[in-house]
């Protein structure tokens, strides 16, 4: 018999790694790690748990992985829908961020962001913005795990100057969080067209002399390959990867357009695409091409970009849309089924953020990120097959628990590490100033 | 001052006739029908209400009209996904409705959905399928406002034989229940491939003798319009037209591929399109001219289809999909946005049931269909704008309270109406015995 801190049996377990279900399975924790995946026979002749959790209804996965995020700007969620891209981010966004973007406006934001993510299933994030110390101050306070990403511009904002200013910003960041443990890094420089080639080649020299993975936003509107194309013959992707910035951990974000030989690109040298179907949509950017990215052997995960342009940080709300946009896009309803979105949102996102070693699937050894599903609802009524449901039927209001490196983060809904009420206030506080922030700010 | 029944102030009134939020206003309610909107300080001044309700941070607005769905194939949710409509249909769906599909079958299914469509807001939907007799019995008890679709086939079901024999068992089921309050009928030929001239020709002839507007699944694939354009040159809608089928009152169910002309015929006579975007989408049928119809003229509902195909009868999610599918097809992000699918979820649904002058708008006279949708849940925070808020954040699992007729049937998020453990065991048992038919069923 072995000690061991926590035993959950649940109605079905859901691995990802192997794929499939388990019917009726205990899963083993201790000192936040995953023990085993046994049967409750088993585990009862072999391990004597310090605390139990039984969820006979209920489905028990890996923690959802949001592969992108910006999370601080959910204090702007549905502050300006139904616009076009470009008067949205120049009328409406770009003012605001100029005005407010403080590291108290990314500390509230987080706390905001990482509430509604944690209580959603999602255990893990990629974020991007300003003040990433601010930002990973919040994801401890929260106890959420996070990907911080160092971000860069060649342009100034109030939080730097240039890319120099950003880069020595973001690595301070760094430096300063570098011993927590549900902390990592990447370097985020912000998209192609807005990072030149001089920043892109010193950001490539500390990637490489730290071992940081590289991020952007890389080809998200058509406009954008277009006019690279024009200006150049070269898309965004073929010069990154002459600037020697892509490889693998290299994770483009939305990939929406692409140029020939840039698929075979990202897979040859496998790099990660991050889809985000909701964000893709609602800003018109277009569909991403993800079967033929999936069957071109490229890694892929899900975001869910800001709460600006969404408006939900909902990865079950997103992997439906997965499904959906992939069906009707390829004019084939065998598109893109349940299984592979529930791995692109977990071992995907994980492998995309190179943490695969550390989460994504309920195996042993990983560390304990998971969350537990309520199967049992009349509404959802009934469930033949629970991959299928948890894609196409369940919502995030069914996650009741959620344990990150094993501690229990959300109990029966409940969030335990931010005070809620108090947060509620300073959403409050921010939304009235941003509710009447003028257009013509800088 | 006046007595009335019900005194219902919310934080945010959204009326959809006129346009736009009215911030802290109280609805009169008596004897189920809207006596006035106004301010507090008015229905204080003018009225003594015998009950009254306040939702300081709710919104309240009409109830959601479902214009389409198959409701009792809601114990066929999630049966079989990720397949292609062909193998769906022939192996998965009719072989389990050739042997299952009776009275009891349509009464449990029925009273399922209409658990999940109320607690979910919506107050009235539009069912098409076998045994609408049984489907009228399970809304009676549910106490739910519903139009049921008498189906028309040219082919033998359990059900009936022929053509007459489907139109005979319809209107008897009609006559059975013409005095229940929240009941209205339409005849539903199931699709233009399915029923032929003769079958047609009947029921248009029933149709204007009792005054029966017609329904019917049209153009939902492109394969349905190139078949029928390549065996007659004309589109199912115009042999509709020929036949003397369309008109006001006709709505055409998909409509997603149209043949030059058909988009001038539908608004020229004043029909109805309901848009079914999840289904549209997980089916791979295509994306309907969403923007193009409403430009034309053409009123448009949403509906959900039937949980087989979605997999939710979800309005709040069909709302977002529809606004977020508009704007990726047409390439603009200002395209459908939050009001108008506001609009089609509650009046246009309304006007092509031809209740529009019964419901789908709070305006004095109309009955109380009404739904409170909590504003104030922090994972939603915050809210700048309500009716967006309501399209592109929040979720059916924020709907607290629902009035049909005047009737509060939810309360605190509880149905009244519908025993829910004992149908949870009932589903239970359709569960088993459907999960396991074989496929070579009749």
């Amino acid at each position: 018999m072995r000690h061991v801190d926590l035993a959950i049996t649940a109605a079905f377990v859901i691995p990802v790694e192997p794929a499939g279900v388990l019917d009726g399975h205990t899963v083993l924790v201790d000192a936040g790690r995953i023990v085993a995946v046994v049967p409750p026979a088993v585990a009862a002749r072999d391990y004597l748990p310090r605390s139990r959790v039984d969820l006979p209804r209920h489905a028990l996965l890996p923690g959802l992985v949001n592969a992108h995020t910006h999370a601080a700007m959910s204090l702007m969620r549905g502050i300006a829908d139904d616009l076009h891209l470009e008067e949205w981010l120049r009328d409406q966004i770009w003012p605001r961020e100029g005005r407010f973007v403080t590291p108290e406006f990314v500390q509230d934001g987080v706390l905001l962001a990482a509430h509604e993510m944690l209580t959603g299933g999602i255990t893990c994030c990629n974020d991007m913005y300003f003040y990433p110390e601010a930002a990973a101050r919040a994801y401890q306070a929260a106890g959420m795990r996070a990907v911080l990403g160092l971000p860069v511009l060649d342009f100034p904002t109030p939080y730097a100057s240039d890319g120099d200013g950003y880069l020595q910003a973001g690595l301070a960041a760094r430096d300063a969080f570098k011993h927590a443990p549900r902390l990592t890094w990447m370097i985020a420089p912000h998209a192609p067209y807005t990072v030149g080639d001089a920043t892109f080649g010193k950001i490539v020299t500390f990637a490489r002399q730290l071992d940081l993975p590289i991020q952007t936003h890389l080809q998200e509107t058509k406009s954008e390959l277009a006019t690279a194309l024009a200006a150049s013959g070269e898309s965004p992707l073929a010069r990154l990867d002459r600037l020697g910035a892509t490889g693998p951990g290299f994770v483009a974000i939305h990939a929406v357009h692409l140029a020939p030989g840039d698929l075979d690109r990202l897979a040859a040298q496998g790099c990660s695409v991050v889809h985000c179907p909701a964000s893709n949509m609602k800003l018109a950017s277009g569909i991403a091409p993800v079967c033929e990215l999936a069957a071109g052997g490229v890694n892929l995960a899900l975001g869910t970009d800001g709460a600006a342009s969404n408006n939900r940080l909902d990865l079950f709300g997103e992997m439906r849309l997965a499904s959906l946009l992939a069906k009707v896009a390829s004019g084939d309803a065998a598109s893109l089924p349940a299984a592979d979105v529930l791995r692109m949102a977990t071992l995907g996102g994980a492998r995309a953020l190179s943490l695969d070693e550390r989460i994504g699937s309920i195996v042993a050894g990983k560390e304990a990120d998971l969350i537990a599903v309520d199967m049992g609802e009349l509404a959802d009524a009934p469930v033949y097959d629970p991959i299928s449901h948890l894609v196409h039927v369940t919502s995030r209001e069914r996650v009741t628990d959620v344990w990150v490196g094993g501690e229990r983060i959300v109990r029966e809904r409940r969030l335990t590490t931010i005070d809620g009420a108090a947060l509620a206030g300073r959403v409050g506080l921010w939304q009235q100033k941003l509710a009447h922030a003028p257009r013509t700010d800088p």
